[in-house]
This record gives C-alpha cells, sequence and structure tokens, in this order.
C-alpha cells in the first residue's frame, strides 16, 4: 500500500441502492476526485434509511479516516431523515437554520412557489453545521467537523463536492498505471509477488475480467512516487513479456524518473 | 420498512472499487436476487485488500444479519487475502483441500497446464468449510456458517450465486411498484408522509432524479404484502392525480386484492 497521509470513507444512505433498484455511482464519483487530492477511500459502506443504523455507521466511520462523506436522504419526504440522523450521532440538536431558509426563500420566490412546511424541512440543519452550497436546487448539504453530509442525486452531490473540495487537505495525487494481457493470473502470480515485495510504496492490483469471452487480465499499479511506480510498472511489463504475453499499456500515469 | 424475516449484508472486497477504478455491480446484483427470495439487504460494505480490514468487516456483518455474502479476493496472487483473511476471522486455520485440488488438477489438466503453487493457493481452503462450485473456471468459494465467500469476477460470482441460491432459506418475495411523476419531492411530501403513515408494512421512497434536464420524481413502494402495496400504491397515485401530476406506472408487480 502507499503511505497514504489522507484517507476518506463514504457512507451512502438509502433502500433504493440495498435493494438493487439504483446502482451507486456517487462512491466511485467521490473516489476518483479524492484519489486526485491524494486522500484515499479507505471504505464505502451502504445503508437503509433507518436511524440507528445511520447513526451507527456514522460514529464508526467519522474516526476512521481524515474525512467522511456522507450522500443520500437529506430531501423534503418522510425517508428523509440523514439529517436528523447525523445530528444524533453527534449529540446536537437540530434547528431552522436561518442561512439555509434565505436560500430556499430566494430559490422559491424565484419559482414562485410558497416555502411550505416539506420545504423548511430542508433548511432543518443540526446546530453550529457550515452550510454547503447547492448551486443545482439551493436545498443545502453540511459539515460538522470531518463529516461532509451531501445529496444523494449525483448532479447535486457532484456539484457539492466542487464546492467543498477547496476546504479539503491535499496531498500529492495518486498515480495509476494499467497494463492489460491475455495471461492467466496464476502463471504470472509468483514474480508478480516478488515485484510487489521490492516496490512496498507501490500497490499492484491483479484483476481478471472476460474480455470478448475469455478471461483477460489488467494489472493495475498505484503510488504517489512517481519514480518508484515507473520502475515497478516498467518491471511488469517485462514480467509479461518473459511469459509470452503481449503487454498492452492501457494508461500510464507515471513518468520515466529524472 | 416490511417485516423481514431473512436478511443479508454484502461485503466487497477490493482496492480497485475502493480507488474508483471498477464500478462494483456484483452487490446490486445479489440484491435482486436475495429480493427474489424475500431476503432483504441491511447493509453493503467495500474494504480493501487488508486483513485487519477485511476480519474485522467479516466479524461485524455475519452478527448483523442471516447472511453474509463477500466477493473478490480468492484468486491466486498476492493481492488475494480473502481466503486467510475470513479464517482469521472465524479463527480457524486454512489447509489445502484435496476437494479443491482435485476441483483445480481436473480443470488444468483439460487445458495441459501444471498445477503450479500459485494455483494450488486457490485449493486452500479454511478446515471445514463446504466448497462453492465455480463452473467458470474451477476454482471454488466456500462457505462457512452463513458466511459465503464469492469470487470478484461478476460472471463467475453469478454462477457461484446461482449454485448457493438453493441453500438458502426463502421468504415470500418483496413486490415493488415504481410510480414516476414530474411533480417536486416537497408538493406531495406531507401527503406521501400519510399514507406511509397508513401502510407501515410497505416502505415507501422517493427519489427524484434528472430527466431531459428537469427533475422527475420516481415513487417506490415495497411490501411482502400484495393488498397492502396494491392500496397504498392507488393512493400514490391518486395522490400524483390530485396535486396535477401525471402518474407514470413505471412497474407495478402488485396484484388487485381479490
Amino acid at each position: 500500500m502507499t503511505h497514504a497521509r489522507l484517507t476518506a470513507s463514504v457512507l451512502v444512505i438509502g433502500n433504493e441502492i440495498l435493494s438493487g433498484r439504483t446502482q451507486d455511482t456517487n462512491s466511485q464519483w467521490i473516489a476518483e476526485k479524492m484519489g486526485e487530492r491524494g486522500i484515499q477511500i479507505t471504505e464505502i459502506r451502504v445503508v437503509p434509511d433507518e436511524e440507528a443504523a445511520i447513526v451507527r455507521a456514522v460514529r464508526d466511520l467519522k474516526t476512521q479516516a481524515t474525512y467522511l462523506f456522507t450522500t443520500g436522504g437529506i430531501g423534503p419526504t418522510h425517508d428523509d431523515i440523514t439529517t436528523e440522523s447525523i445530528a444524533k450521532a453527534f449529540d446536537l440538536p437540530v434547528e431552522l437554520n436561518a442561512e439555509a431558509r434565505a436560500l430556499l426563500l430566494a430559490h422559491y420566490e424565484g419559482d414562485n412557489t410558497q416555502l411550505t412546511e416539506a420545504r423548511l424541512r430542508m433548511a432543518r440543519i443540526p446546530v453550529g453545521a457550515g452550510l454547503i452550497e447547492n448551486p443545482v436546487s439551493s436545498a443545502p448539504g453540511f459539515r460538522i467537523e470531518n463529516v461532509f453530509v451531501l445529496a444523494g442525486v449525483p448532479r447535486i452531490m457532484q456539484a457539492m463536492l466542487d464546492h467543498v473540495c477547496s476546504s479539503l487537505d491535499s496531498g500529492p495525487p495518486i498515480l495509476s498505471n494499467t497494463i492489460a494481457c491475455s495471461l492467466a493470473e496464476s502463471e504470472i502470480a509468483t514474480d508478480l509477488a516478488a515485484i510487489q515485495n521490492r516496490y512496498p510504496d507501490v500497490a499492484i492490483g491483479s484483476y481478471p475480467h472476460f474480455r470478448m469471452g475469455s478471461l483477460d487480465l489488467s494489472l493495475v499499479l498505484k503510488s504517489v512516487r512517481n519514480d518508484d511506480l515507473h520502475c515497478a510498472t516498467t518491471e511488469v511489463i517485462e514480467l509479461i513479456s518473459r511469459h509470452g504475453g503481449r503487454p498492452r499499456a492501457m494508461s500510464i500515469k507515471s513518468l520515466p524518473p529524472s
């Protein structure tokens, strides 16, 4: 593994993911954005719209990584219980937030729509939390300590994440090289382990998958250290050639050591 | 929520999911298959290829639901540490399993390939575990108590899951109806909550999403009780019409009460 100094967890809140109805794509999006900032995702968890499950997961995850991002459950309907549950996890009361109310008021005035009780639910925020701007539909997310509470609708979640990225600590980006070949994993396993042992700061993963009906293999090398990554990748390419495979460089982000 | 008697958790093991490189589709597949058998997924967790993380998650999840399915990390390479980690979670030793060895031998004999040390790693199974057949590439998964250890490659995972499904307890299938409309969530939130309160055995979810550039709304009703589900769905359709929306019945699995 790389010696990642910065880590994050993702908590996806929603029955629709657990039932299989909706494919979660938010955690992949967050993982990619965090990788660019040198922040490694160490856990993704999906829990139902149930207070006890959310409270337990938040308390568990907020101490395990530098940051925790939650997605989903901050809308106006009865199944949106994320705000109350996050507040409970922090033992904080929830209040009608004046700033959030003003944001909603401005949004709905433009639409000639009334700020009903249901809509005002989206201005209820744990006391002391900082708001996260929502440029798409105005109802804000919020931040408490290292926990960022984001919407579930991907387009809105992405806009909120853009908004908070600048406030996160960042490190050197995690670089990733991918080499594909049609060898079986087991043919190169022993030699590949030897390369992994020589480069402890490079994480080498081996991922078989079907390609045009037969098993293909992707070898993925990741590191924040360019030179180690580049040298290890060169060794992997040689290893594949030595075993009679034809290495295909799918994506190389490292540069030759200067 | 429905009164689900049967539950399951999914533990996805793999750095490639956490880095965002690979989109996990296995948990959605498992969720759909389990829903058909009346088994509700109560948590999905993704952890890295690290022993401590896997052991902790397995110990946590195996007591939380009727079943636990793990995917990934049972291949022959250095990053495949699921078997050893599962064994550790159960305080069991790992042995070269004679039945698994015979399966691999038969598979590789057909291919005229040798059963190398790397390949034999895939026959190392915790003592006392039952094997799960792999009709695709022969290296088996295994079961210990209520924990099913499956491959990460989707096609292989799916074949293994088919194989174990018949050994699972099952209940009435979770039926699901989906009604779409172009109303805002906040317009119907109060009335929708009233319907939810009248039908405690129906889980009603409200999911806004973008459709052709503007926010659309899917209302999803789930229950193992056909009659409750059908009546609640009828009320939701009436609610949408009453608010001037045009309900679109996307998928109706319940039948009118006889």
